[in-house]
């Protein structure tokens, strides 16, 4: 079935799917030593013009699935990166047919990780392995080293751990890859990294209107302070492109490009998918949720219109020293970035321990250290800190970020003293710190809480002082009984 | 099958499922003129007590789902009364087998509404009719009169309207009971409506202890504070059981309740499930979000006890003049309650969008006027600003609520301020203004996130001045292409 020029050439790995993403990933691929990749795309034009365009990869073209499975190696090893979705689905079906036992299949795609468990419990039925694998870093990464989450067996993982090695980015040496977890464990944790993602483009989102309308400066003049931060413990990728987006002038216009782009922020549903699972797994993640909302609240101009007349404050204060108002809102960044991942982290530990993965946080912290659009210095210290005490249950209590929010809290709480004196919107600011004061607080109005619950619906309570349940007779005599 | 004493008195309306809120659900059916009800419960012990308990009643009692389905009149309609989920499952496959074509089965359970548009699906192939219908109240509510949110067909709600307007709550003359809309609609507005309640009742909170730690008020004292504010625009039966469980003395200790219950909030899902569905709806609601989210950080004990040692504020000063803030809290309390009702409308007008139910929103407001948890004077505005506009696109804009929000936000922001500057968390105060200040902004900080989201994704961004998707070749010469 293959044409004879390729039977020859075994590939010791395929790629399905070469848009942009599955092309470099492929190219990446094909550039380390030792591999031989096979590629498979649904029309032939794309394979076609791959090969044309990258004869110095050496890629293996396949025109069908068949001929395809009969250019790998065994055990065959493919990945695919197709839509997720449908797409997906339809891949693997066909895969699965020509397929062997002890093949694998990956989906490198960004699959919703119950499908992924889904996909993984049907396959497995056949003798096929497969591993849904996150993949970050953009088209970028995929063609440079991505930061690689895959999920699957150990099995899997033995066959595929070197290959992804090989192409994962590098930090301090490391490879940007670590087997998750079984099943979905790597597409949960890809998942947590793009809300994570949410959330701190949303901080520096904030902090860049705060300063704009705090002080005054233009674009490119905070351009310069990004850039500036970028040397300090913020510096992070999304920092530094956060510079570059400033600076950049329109063409057309002449005008900083940052005030011609609408304003209407899109969303591929990532962020939406770590809100929903941390809600049901009752992990509060108020810092990604805002970010998701805030999102969602730019893309409706037709209620945002409606709002434009609403009033403001009467009088808006300018900060008076500039340079300390950046100051405070630089370190109000930070604490607000150090609970986001506080609260991201927290959700992955609790999906590890809902769905019975060994996942290493600390490793996690690690493969996002390079490849990945959340890579940052920062994340050397998560991995520090779960090295120091692996069951920490609270990552912002950890001592490097306990004595950072100390350090940084009363910058922080007058940064939203004066977004909300100004009428400037910080909810992911404002979220952040008050999810901070929440945890720390002695007593909380839960109390209250379960008090209007027994009231209204029996719901009954705790005592602080024994053990039980109990529940008062509202609308009896106002005793107390024990449920 | 029936007993002969049963058979000769057909029942118009069967409740199947007798614990408290179905017990008392059908005590409320039979003691309206014209209604014999018909009562089946899985143990058969707990029926017999029933109409030991209430002989007034004049129950049929049934004991298997055959001599259920012959006592009733056809065509026949029993309301399921049993747990969601797989009970309900099993309850819907009895009543199917022993109804026939033209009957209808309730179900009144707190059903999650995707669930009863499969439900309705599937019953409406046998010609039976299926209705999913919210019924808010507790069981006061159910005994004496509950809000009903039903959903189902046209010909469903023909013969089940009279039945449920003969025992819903009255409010002005009116019956607490509408169509909602077909299959799923009901339960969709009553998972909304339980929404709205976990924010009105965390902003309750919030303003209790913002009270009690700024002024140093007893509970007694702030009962008092509560009592009279339900005396004005903030009246409402939750207000009312706040000032009755803060007056209340624990027995034991003789202290105030509110400081005996153990501060961890307990929560059913509905309020995760209607964020969880903004969520999928691209609805921003993030009062209630953080609602939800304030209950589970409540419910981490040790990740609490981690955070005990984080930093707070050095100096807490105190608000100089009491009253003054008290009445500041007052205006935010009712602010941010705007917010959370104009998101939970918002959300219900997006539901009805994407799942083509036409769902009056007047008659929302006024269903919930009384029997509900959330019941309020407050509902006639609301119900006033959709029959002035009934395609309003943000409730929070009409004519009503824009004024008391440019009345109260100075006062919201003093107590946002107050909060932030003394580290008592007031999660759903503060990002309800946010939400305000970001809805009312000319420009958003959104673009730089579509900016930096272009630079490592090649999202795309659209233009303020022109229509198309532009791309910038970030990683090239940095000119600007049309996607």
């Amino acid at each position: 079935m293959s044409e004879s020029g390729t039977r020859e050439r075994a590939a010791n790995i395929g790629v399905v799917g070469l848009a942009v993403m599955g092309a470099n990933l492929a190219r990446n691929l094909a550039s380390r030593e030792g591999n031989t990749v096979a590629v498979l795309n649904r029309s032939r034009s794309r394979t076609d013009e791959l090969i044309a365009a990258h004869p110095e990869a050496g890629f293996v073209p396949a025109h069908s699935f068949e001929e395809f499975a009969t250019s790998l190696a065994r055990p065959r090893t493919a990945i695919i990166m197709v839509q997720a979705g449908a797409a997906t689905d339809a891949t693997i079906d066909e895969l699965v047919r020509v397929f062997e036992p002890g093949d694998i299949i990956v989906d490198g795609g960004n699959a919703y990780f119950p499908d992924t468990i889904r996909r993984e419990r049907a396959v497995r039925q056949t003798g096929i392995n497969f591993v849904g694998a996150g993949i970050s870093g953009g088209e970028e990464g995929a063609l440079h080293g991505p930061s690689i989450m895959p999920g699957g067996s150990d099995d899997a993982w033995e066959t595929l751990g070197p290959i992804l090695r090989s192409i994962a980015a590098v930090a301090e040496g490391e490879p940007c890859v670590a087997h998750m977890g079984h099943d979905g464990a790597g597409h949960f944790v890809k998942m947590v990294h793009n809300g994570i993602e949410y959330a701190d483009m949303q901080l520096i989102a904030e902090a860049y209107d705060l300063i704009r309308r705090g002080t005054g400066k233009t674009p490119a003049e905070i351009a310069e302070v990004f850039a500036e931060w970028n040397r300090g413990e913020l510096e992070s990728y999304l920092i530094e492109i956060t510079a570059e987006v400033l600076r950049q002038v329109d063409a057309a216009t002449g005008a900083p490009l940052v005030d011609v782009i609408l304003d209407q922020a899109g969303a591929k549903g990532t962020g939406a998918w770590t809100v929903q699972t941390a809600l049901s797994l009752g992990v509060p993640v108020s810092g990604i949720a805002e970010a998701t909302f805030a999102r969602s609240l730019s893309a409706h101009p037709e209620q945002r219109a409606a709002a434009a007349n609403l009033p403001g404050p009467a009088v808006i204060p300018d900060p008076a020293d500039h340079s300390a108002f950046i100051e405070d809102v630089r370190q109000a960044l930070y604490a607000s970035k150090i609970v986001a991942y506080s609260q991201g982290f927290d959700e992955i530990r609790a999906g590890a321990a809902e769905y019975d993965w060994s996942i290493d946080l600390g490793a996690v912290a690690r493969i996002w250290r390079a490849g990945c659009i959340i890579r940052a210095q920062f994340l050397n210290r998560i991995a520090d800190a779960y090295a120091q005490q692996p069951e920490l249950p609270l990552l912002m209590a950890a001592p490097y970020f306990a004595e950072a929010l100390g350090r940084g809290q009363e910058s922080w709480r007058r940064v939203v003293i004066h977004a909300t004196r100004t009428g400037t919107p910080a909810p992911a600011f404002s979220s952040s710190l008050a999810y901070y004061d929440g945890l720390r607080a002695e007593r909380l109005p839960a109390a209250l809480v379960q008090g209007q619950r027994d009231f209204f619906g029996a719901h009954t309570y705790q005592r602080v002082d024994r053990p039980g349940r109990f529940h008062t007779l509202w609308s009896g005599d106002r005793s107390e009984t024990e449920a």
